[in-house]
C-alpha cells in the first residue's frame, strides 16, 4: 500500500483561479511520485471575514450555531473548487466536508475541539485511488451539526486526520519557507531552521510567530504527527517539526521571538485575601480569555498589586469582565498599558544549560533596555520590554546566541 | 397542536439585509398568528449564477458532483442569514441544510430527485417551539453526499416537506402576487385567478409560465398539497393551487400562455422504417433533452419528414446529438428555426366541451395567423405560431374567451 501524505493549503494558496491551478499541480505531482494524498484546504483570501462581515449586518452576536452554518460555506466552495481544478487535469478526485471527512467536534461552536476522527469515507475513496481534499476549520457534532474550530483550525485538522490516517507526514504550506530563528524582516541573518521540536514550535506557535495553529501543535506532539513546514511557491524543503526524542540535535535556543499583541492589565490594591486571585483569573478563564504572565507584588498593609498580560484582541471583553467584578472585589484601581510588548528565546536545550536566561538579561541591559516582567517556561524565557526597544532587542538576542551560524549543539 | 405552514421564499425575496429582514417579519408574523413554520429559502440574489461562473473559470464541464457541492452553499448562507435575522427578533429559530431536513434525492447530481422526506429533525425542533428554516434546491443522496434538484427545487423542496409534514398549506412567496389568466405585461385586463387546479398548473408551468417548478406542482398533485402562490411583498390573497375535485368551479379556459423559448428542428426525408423514430428520440431522452410537439409528414416513396420542438435552452445540445445519429441513420438534411413560439390556452373543462380548439384556431384565422403545428392534451391546446404574431394572438385568444371578465362555469 502506499503511503499517505496529508498536505494543509490555507487561504491565500488558494485565492484565486491560478493559484487554485498551482496548488492542483501540486498535488498531482506528490500523487505521482508514488504517495495517496489527502489535501485539507481552507477557505479562499477573504472569504471568512466577507461572511462574518454579513451577519455582522444583520446582528452584533449572532447564534453561534448559525454562524458557524455560515462561517463553513467557505471551505466547501474551496474544496468544490480545488476537487474541479484537479478532474480538469483528468486526475480521479474527490472533495468531502468536514462531516464526511469524519472530523467530529464538540458543540463548542465557532471554537470546537476535535474530540475524534473517523476517516472511514476518506479511506474508501483514496483506496479507489482517488485524491482526497477535505473542507478544514470545520467538523461535526453529536447532533449532526457543522461546527467550526476557530481561526487556524484547518492546520488542526490536517494533523488530525494525518493522525488517524497514520500518515508519513503532514505539510502544512504557508507564504512563508518555514521556521527561522527569528523573523526575516527584523533580522537579515535569520536562519532557517531544518528541524524543531514540537515543544519548542508549541512555544514559538504561542509567542507570536504565527506560522502553525498552537493546538495543531499540540496534537501533533500528543499523537506524534511529524509537520513539514514549507512554501507553497517552492519546492524546497521547509522545517520539519517534529518529537522530541526524534531530533538529531539539541539547540540551546533556536529562535527569538517578538509578540507586538500584548496589553498589561494591572489592578492596584488588590485586597490580599485568599479566592482573590482565583475569582479573578477564573472569570477571565470561562470566557476563553488567555492570561500569558502573572505577577503579584506584595505591599505594605492588606492589598497587593496585581499584573498579568493579554492578547489585545481581548482587551474590550477583559476590560468589561474587570468592570464587572473591580467593585465586588474592591480592588481600588486598574490600568491598562499597550506600550509594551514580549521578547522569547526557545530552546530545548535550555533545560540543560543554567544561565540561558542570564544571557539574555545581560543582553537587555547591555542595549539600556529595561525589563517590566520576566517569565520562563523549561524551554522559553520572555520578557516584557518596552515597544520600541524590541528590534534591538531581537537583534541583540539573536547575534549573542549566534543563531544566523551553524547549529550549536549542546 | 398548531398546525404547520411551509413557506417558501425565492432568492429575490431574501437577496439582501433588508429583504431578509422583511421576510423574518412575515415568518414571525404567520407563528404568532397561532401556526407552526417551516421556511424552505434559495439561495440570494444571483448567487448561484455567481457560483457557476466561477466554476466555469476553472472547468467547461466540471464534475456534477462537485458543482452541487458548490452551489449547495449558496442555500446554506441565506439559511443561516435569515436564522440570525430571526434570532435578532428574539424569536427560537434554527437552520438545517437538505441534509438535516431530510431531503433524500436520488444521485442524478444537479437535477437530483427528491426520493422521500425525513422530517425528524424538523419535527424535533418544531416541538421545541422553534421556527425552522431548511435550505431549498438541495437535499443528499444515500452515500451522504450532497445533490441539487436543479433550477427552482425550492419549490420542490417545499412541496415535498409540506406532504411529510402533513402541512395545511404550501405558501410559495414570489416576486407576482398569483397566477393571471395571461402576462399581464401583455394583456393589460389579465386577471388574477383565485384559484386553479393542479393539472391546469402543470399545464401553465411547462408551458412557460414559470411561476412554479412542473417538477414541484406534480408533486404537489400526487401527494394532495395545496399550494398558495402569493407576493412576498403583499400580503394579499394570491392563487390557490389544489386538487381538481377540490375546484369549486370549472372553467373551460383558465388562461392562455406563450413561450417564446422554442426551436423547431426538421429533420428531412428521413427513411421511412420501424425503429428509426425511436433512435432519434432516445438519443435525446438519455440527456435529458424534453422534445415537445412531434409531427411526422408523410411523403411519397420511402422516406418521411420528422418535426419536433425543443427549448432554446437545448439547442446546441440537440444539434450534437442529432449530428450524431444522422449519418447513422441516413437523414439527408436538418433545418433548425427559432422564428416560431407557443401560444396555448389551458383549462380543465375543456375536456367536456368540443370545440374550445377550433374556437382558438378561428380566433387566429381570423387575425391571419398561420398555424405551424398543433399539439393537444386533455386540458390544453398549443399552437405554433410565428413569434411576432404572438402578442396579437395572445390578446385575441383571451379577449374571445372573455378570460378578463368573471369567472365562465362549465
Amino acid at each position: 500500500m502506499l503511503n499517505i501524505v496529508v498536505q494543509k493549503y490555507g487561504g491565500s494558496s488558494v485565492a484565486d483561479v491560478q493559484k487554485l491551478k498551482t496548488v492542483a499541480q501540486r498535488i498531482i505531482r506528490t500523487k505521482n511520485a508514488g504517495h495517496r494524498v489527502v489535501a485539507v484546504v481552507s477557505a479562499q483570501g477573504d472569504t471568512t471575514d466577507e461572511l462574518l462581515a454579513k451577519a455582522k449586518e444583520i446582528s452584533q452576536s449572532p447564534p453561534k450555531r448559525e454562524l458557524d452554518m455560515l462561517l463553513s460555506t467557505g471551505e466547501q466552495i474551496s474544496i468544490a473548487l480545488l476537487a474541479m481544478a484537479i478532474a480538469e487535469e483528468g486526475e480521479p478526485v474527490i472533495s468531502l466536508t468536514g462531516a464526511q471527512g469524519g472530523i467530529c467536534t464538540d458543540s463548542l461552536y465557532t471554537k470546537a475541539k476535535i474530540l475524534r476522527v473517523d476517516p472511514v469515507r476518506v479511506r474508501k475513496e483514496l483506496d479507489e485511488g482517488k485524491i482526497v481534499i477535505v473542507a478544514g476549520f470545520q467538523g461535526i457534532n453529536d447532533m449532526g451539526d457543522i461546527t467550526t474550530l476557530g481561526r487556524g483550525g484547518s492546520d488542526t485538522t490536517a494533523v488530525a486526520l494525518a493522525a488517524a490516517l497514520e500518515a508519513d507526514v503532514c505539510e502544512i504550506y504557508t507564504d512563508v519557507d518555514g521556521v527561522y530563528t527569528a523573523d526575516p524582516r527584523l533580522v537579515p541573518d535569520a536562519r532557517k531552521l531544518d528541524e524543531i521540536s514540537h515543544g519548542e514550535m508549541l512555544e514559538l506557535a504561542s509567542l507570536g510567530a504565527v506560522i502553525l495553529q498552537p493546538r495543531a501543535v499540540e496534537l501533533a506532539a500528543a499523537w506524534g504527527v511529524n509537520i513539514h513546514v514549507r512554501s507553497s511557491f517552492s519546492d524546497a524543503t521547509g522545517t520539519l517539526v517534529k518529537g522530541d526524542d526524534q531530533m538529531e540535535k539539541q539547540r540551546v535556543v533556536s529562535g527569538v521571538t517578538r509578540d507586538m499583541n500584548v496589553v498589561k492589565v494591572m489592578l492596584v490594591d488588590v485586597p490580599d485575601r485568599p479566592g482573590v486571585a482565583h475569582e479573578i483569573f477564573s472569570t477571565l478563564a470561562a470566557e476563553g480569555i488567555n492570561v500569558d504572565m502573572i505577577v503579584q507584588t506584595t505591599k505594605q498593609g492588606p492589598v497587593t498589586d496585581l499584573l498579568f498580560t493579554i492578547s489585545q484582541d481581548d482587551y474590550d471583553l477583559t476590560k468589561k469582565l474587570i468592570d464587572g467584578v473591580r467593585q465586588k472585589l474592591g480592588i481600588s484601581n486598574v490600568l491598562y498599558s499597550d506600550r509594551l510588548a514580549k521578547v522569547s528565546i526557545v530552546g530545548a536545550g535550555m533545560m540543560s544549560n543554567p544561565g540561558v536566561a542570564a544571557t539574555m538579561f545581560g543582553v537587555l541591559a547591555e542595549n539600556g533596555i529595561n525589563i517590566e516582567v520576566i517569565s520562563t517556561s523549561e524551554i522559553k524565557v520572555s520578557c516584557l520590554i518596552e515597544k520600541d526597544k524590541v528590534e534591538t532587542a531581537v537583534q541583540a538576542i539573536h547575534d549573542r546566541f549566534k543563531l544566523g551560524e551553524e547549529v550549536s549543539i549542546a
